[in-house]
């Protein structure tokens, strides 16, 4: 059995602005200070399972940083889309690239932005699903719901699945919810977050992509064996979501499997779930705001929340709750942790304004 | 009738941190964006009045700064202090050099980190004070309280003055109160905020101070007398306040007279009291915050409050209410108008680090 991991590298990540920019965004940092970025992390973590079996897929603008931040990657491992095309596009083509040079493979997609904890659980989890995914199943893994998230998908499970042990059927994918409707879910069990970590056959995931879109399965194909016609071909890609494209119909086409992840995750989608996370890190109760690089740059009182000092110069806080300020070098945010979301509406602003210097 | 101006220039300002740093105090700034600061307000404030008869009183750090920031004020009018000690020496200093200077002279001593509205109104207040004080009065303005302050003392009322409408004999000066004390105070009327602003003939401040402190009294003179004495004497006067020293005990001999002022007042004591002066001068309801620098550096979504780009860093906030927000070039403080008060404990702190560098 051949295990390929690919690695979709792609998303802004503009809530978590100015941290995150356009020119180097969430997945080429360090938002852990863990002292490695979040994709060299994602490849840390696949490394034991994929050997040098690594597909990643990212921008063509972020193709010379990618390689840089992993020197060890084969070469070739790198596919660079020439525009956003979303992800049906891009894990399409690392499948049907990987369906050329390796008919036994079973790939495994993970974004490179997510943090996972407990690594052997992840790596239990994986091989689980790999063994499903040998059977031509599409494995998505399900990630045991922690609160009511209105930001994810769910994955409402169906019947156990016949020879292994703890997986299911999906029933169905289900959109967002409204709380109230994730609070009845998570009451209900049953339901899974759907973090867009799949395992597949490279040849059913396209397979099942031609059952709707016959072209869009034709031309993936087309590129992976005339490289030379990517960039002719890749603007006629319609642009979708894999869950749209392949995951809800095989769901309703009963051929989606699904394996309840037992490790920790998190997607870091704005400021408040960073910390959260950063909290939960160091198993403390907050005294004193949650301070992401050097403490010694930041002088606090009465406050509680998050300080990023990237800038070098001293912070000062007083007297502010569930504060989040982050200092760079050309910009600085100060919100709370309830309205981390609305970050991503100051970078449309800038935007607008002309100011892609700062976004 | 020879009216001098006395300005003394001290005072650190570390409610208003970062803004205000030792090396660059308050009075050395532009805190209201009116392009002058606050030393050079008062200044021209007092200049239709005084003339070129001037005497600033500053620590000898800040010599060469008041000096670059008043280029017409004739040579010779600033004593600068070998080190702090406190009003009495300061103020007393600039008397015993007028006293031998200008025999007529009446002096007024007006702080140096005030902001005034209405400057007819006083002009008024200053000549009233004036002719009362040739009189050998010592007149104090007294400030018409506009909310229960416990920031400051209160003058209580006497007797009208005779022969000086709208002028009475000073009951007495009562130290900061509680808020509830100064409820009342409100409630009852004919009390004053002291806001350290006096007018005295040079030689009847001396001779007050003499009633209690007749060494003190006699130094001060000395040193006018023999200016090369300055940094011996210096370090023995006392460090008391003029109201402690002199107008106390002048109150209670019956010598001291107030005239009410009815122009606008306020010592910007903290980011609170700057946020509300600038609102109220910029006579609109606060939509979003007021920005003290420049707009365009300012991105705000859901937000009150105060920013101060001063770094030429861009600034977004996103909800956060009655929020300040001071961006400088080594340092960034970020607090609430109801804690303003406490930005000095940042800065108690920073001093007892060694951060002198930031203070």
């Amino acid at each position: 059995m051949s295990f390929w991991a690919v690695i979709p590298a792609g998303g802004a990540g503009t809530r978590l602005w100015p941290l995150s920019r356009s020119a180097e965004p969430k997945f080429l940092r360090d938002l852990t200070g863990s002292g490695r970025t979040l994709l060299q992390e994602t490849y840390d973590r696949l490394l034991p399972l994929a050997g040098d079996r690594f597909v990643v897929v990212t921008g063509a603008v972020h193709h010379d940083a990618v390689e840089r931040q992993l020197p060890d990657l084969p070469a070739g491992c790198i596919i660079a889309e020439p525009s956003r095309r979303e992800s049906m596009a891009a894990v399409g083509l690392a499948a049907a690239v990987l369906e050329r040079r390796d008919p036994d493979a079973i790939m495994g997609s993970f974004p490179a932005d997510h943090v996972i904890t407990r690594s052997d659980a992840f790596d239990a989890c994986v091989q689980a699903a790999v063994s499903i995914a040998a059977d031509d199943w599409l494995v998505t893994l399900g990630i045991e719901p922690t609160f009511p998230s209105t930001a994810f998908g769910y994955i409402r499970e169906g019947e156990p699945l016949a020879g292994h042990d703890g997986a299911y059927r999906v029933g169905e994918f289900v959109e967002k919810p409204s709380e109230e409707i994730a609070k009845q879910y998570l009451a209900k069990g049953g339901y899974w977050w759907n973090a867009g970590m799949f395992v597949v056959r490279p040849r059913v995931l396209l397979d099942l992509l031609a059952d709707g879109y016959p072209e869009f399965a034709a031309a993936l194909r087309t590129i992976a064996a005339e490289p030379e016609r990517l960039e002719e071909l890749w603007e006629t890609l319609p642009k979708i979501a894999l869950d749209n494209a392949v995951a809800e119909p095989a769901a309703d086409a009963g051929r989606v499997a699904t394996v309840p992840a037992r490790f920790g995750w998190d997607d870091i989608g704005d400021f408040d779930s960073l910390t959260a996370l950063l909290e939960h890190a160091r198993q403390a109760p907050a005294a004193g705001p949650t301070i992401l690089g050097d403490a010694s740059l930041v002088s606090a009182l009465d406050s509680t929340g998050l300080v990023v000092p990237r800038s070098g110069r001293t912070i000062a806080l007083v007297g502010v709750d569930d504060i989040v300020v982050v200092d760079t070098d050309d910009a600085v945010l100060v919100t709370t942790r309830a309205h981390a979301q609305q970050v991503k509406q100051i970078v449309a602003g800038l935007q607008a304004s002309n100011r892609d210097d700062l976004t």
